[in-house]
């Protein structure tokens, strides 16, 4: 399966492509910018989505559904929040079609214009802040903690499987609450509740911090994101959460009757993450030879292949795996025995390699002459042969160390490819040489962003909220800096 | 709660209506048609999609994702599917807003226009058949068994919340068989699925069969479907599964390689429910005192309310409950205690009450005396005292006989409601004394089909798969019948 599969030495953008479609995760729809997830992608995204669902629903949260469609006016009840969103955007013009008057095949009604354009949500804010406007009263409907899993549309013209499509999936949680404090904790509890997310699940470190003020989401007054580092030393933001102040309240006049009866406006959060995650996952682990999947959110744990020339070797092995199989299974590891005889053992060990399952056992007519189990690991490659009577807890100790061991390898990487530079000429030198993410000073303005950007397609990713906090010198103007922000270039 | 709120004797239709949003399962959102799915409805359909996916993957389905736009030119190309389905449905002409010129606001961008308008999805056939085309070659890739989990969009004029909304939450499954008997096993299959949902989970009976050729599916060759009797005498098509035949392939060109090296087109089958369950879960249990669930769906199962006037009082109580809580939970069975001090204990029996939570335990001062707690069950409204010894036992017991009393109640309603008629007098008669299911004999032909629907409003909602299959007479034409069909009022 390997065979013809662009390496990431070769080209690390080609190999993405080729790696996301032939490892059966996604492939492009005959809907521009649309993708399709296929099952073996879907299924990833569904233990991400079940384990962070578990995460919001620990921290109070309940899920709702809200119209997939957004009056056009909505958007511009927010002024900032219109320049960001209302741009690139489906537009809903009509609601039916007829059939043609000079032929065959079906076109737009022209008698059935909608009185006002409907926009296919990008984001949700507007038409769920003119909902809370019904919903909150007084200071006992508050908190309201809110999240939805759904579908938004961004038209972009340049599209790639994951990272950045039309149309793509994700959580968005929108809450509403009565003070300032309360809303600014809900952001950044959420934050950590999606490094925690990413880190102890996708074993995908992350460093966790605030946007600039140019880089902040359209509405918000401040928003928190997570970046990671990818394996080509390129940052990917993969969460963001966003304190939106009373913007929203304000625009969508949401005021609640304190317990002291004064009225006053509500403070809000959103915040999300999508199936950019899947992106993240592939470029923080995977290798030449296919997908690695940590084992949290692998949908198959553990691959069984027999290895047989006859019915009768095959039914030996069965007898011995089946119990195998049933012993892992009842120590919550999923085990898939592909006993397929339309397939050779060679193309299934290919198949689940290039899959990312984490641990491949083969068993053959040896094998069970000797009592024993070839054991796989697909983040090392290593091989061993493990005795029939220890390979359940050796595989249980398996699903541990591959977890841990992709995080280290990712945090040890992220190390080296992690710089910290006091002076631009080494700044530009570091992001053509080695790339990665690099730690300098800033002077907290836009316009040395702007200018750093331009010249080197370096943005700032984020101003980090651990870590070193000494003042010094912006590495571009000279002026005084605060302190080292995280810059990189960035999917 | 209930106060202000209408008998389904006084109109049950506004019955309903307001039984929905009093409830805080959904409201009609500022987008024509478009719900809003509120947190404690959300909670109940993600009780039922948990239940369904679940059966799903037990009978061999995997989840994948699908775009929600779909070319218009591909509705055309099943011939029947169009007729069906290309009508009335939201259409994107532009891809870009701009700042209006003439003030302030945005305006669709004239230079932004599709070259091929977009179809927001009503269903998936052809999207996702045009995808299959891709996945299929050999018989090796068959049966493909694919579900979708989705919105989608049909411009209905005339909604009701979870009924008939223009945006509806559904699934949608989409499999690709060598054979016609596989994919006809597979569509009665699914229709098997739908069924015991039903009945085990949503204590609702249903009749299983198929439609008449009027009332199948655009493009399918057969519709199977399940309905059940609502508690004003009118039908609910609560779901279909269709088998589809090679119409979709067809219109496709999605053949495969046999086993002997022979090409062949597929075999489809289609299969869905949608959010409109949640209009039959509430028409088929309910009463005038609110929502009645069966515990399996219910998001909350047992309430647990504190009687207190000081805190001391509260605190005796709280040291009580918590034990029960646990044990309750240990079981398996979800519990919310409700010691908020901002709303008094009456209020809260109505409430939960109303949110038909299925049991609802009171404990105050004299109960910790005595060593009891009351025990409220909503189904029948009764109330007794119980020691605190046995109360989670009792609880346990009332989950089951609970569950199975509101299937026995429809059940019996359903038999009472249902109607078996020899001529047309009688049956015009019963539609509008009684109404409800009625079986009589029919001819088999669309002219009657169509003309009893014009002349009393009732369709053939299926022919039954089991019970009387016995020859007679039809009601209509007094021409030879093959057996009796099952005729209503539908939804």
């Amino acid at each position: 399966m390997a065979k013809g599969f662009t390496s990431r030495e070769q080209d690390y953008s080609k190999w993405y492509n080729e790696l996301v479609v032939k490892a059966d995760l996604a492939e492009n729809s005959d809907v521009r910018g649309c993708m399709v997830i296929k099952p073996y992608g879907y299924a990833i995204w569904e233990k991400m989505q079940a384990e962070l669902d578990r995460m919001f629903k620990a921290t109070g949260h309940s899920n709702a559904y809200f119209p997939l469609f957004i009056p056009k006016s909505y958007l511009s009840k927010e002024a900032s929040h219109v320049e960001g969103f209302a741009k690139e955007c489906a537009v809903v013009t009509h609601y039916r079609l007829m059939n043609d008057p000079n032929g065959d095949g079906v076109i737009v009604d022209p008698d059935a214009k909608l009185e006002e354009e409907l926009i296919v949500r990008p984001t949700s804010e507007t038409i769920i802040w003119s909902t809370y406007k019904k919903w909150i009263q007084s200071y006992r409907d508050l908190p309201l903690l809110i999240n939805q899993w759904a579908n938004v549309v961004r038209w972009e013209m340049r599209t790639r499987l994951f990272l950045r499509t039309a149309e793509f999936l994700w959580q968005e949680g929108h809450t509403a609450h009565a003070t300032e404090k309360e809303a600014v904790e809900e952001a950044e509890l959420m934050l950590r509740v999606y490094a925690e997310f990413a880190e102890k699940h996708m074993a995908m470190p992350v460093i966790q911090g605030v946007k600039t003020t140019s880089e902040r989401f359209a509405g918000a007054l401040e928003t928190y994101c997570i970046e990671a580092l990818m394996q080509d030393g390129k940052a990917l933001q993969a969460g963001t959460s966003h304190f939106l102040g009373q913007n929203f309240a304000k625009a969508f006049d949401v005021k609640y009757a304190s317990k002291e009866g004064k009225e006053e406006f509500v403070w809000a959060t959103s915040w999300g993450v999508s199936t950019r995650l899947m992106g993240g996952l592939i470029m923080t682990h995977s290798d030449d030879h296919g997908l690695v999947l940590p084992p949290k959110l692998a949908p198959i744990q553990v691959a069984i292949i027999p290895i047989y020339r006859q019915d009768d070797q095959l039914e030996a092995v069965t007898e011995k795996v089946l119990p195998i199989k049933k012993a892992l299974e009842e120590k919550g590891i999923s085990v898939k025995y592909d006993d397929r005889d339309t397939y050779k053992p060679g193309w299934k060990f290919n198949e689940y390699e290039f899959k990312g399952v984490p641990v491949r056992l083969a068993m053959g007519p040896r094998d069970i002459e000797n009592g024993t189990v070839e054991v796989a690991r697909r983040d090392t490659l290593e091989k061993e042969i493990v005795s029939l009577d220890n390979v359940v807890e050796h595989v249980q100790k398996l699903m541990i160390e591959i977890q841990e061991n992709l995080y280290k390898r990712a945090l040890d990487y992220r190390a080296e490819t992690t710089s910290e530079i006091d002076t631009y000429a080494e700044f530009k030198d570091v992001l053509k040489t080695k790339g990665g993410f690099i730690l300098a000073h800033w002077d907290g303005t836009a316009e040395t962003e702007e200018r750093i950007k331009k010249e080197t397609k370096a943005t700032i990713r984020c101003i980090p909220l651990e870590g070193d906090k000494t003042e010094g010198i912006c590495i571009y103007s000279g002026k005084p800096s605060a302190q080292k922000v995280l810059f990189a270039k960035a999917y």
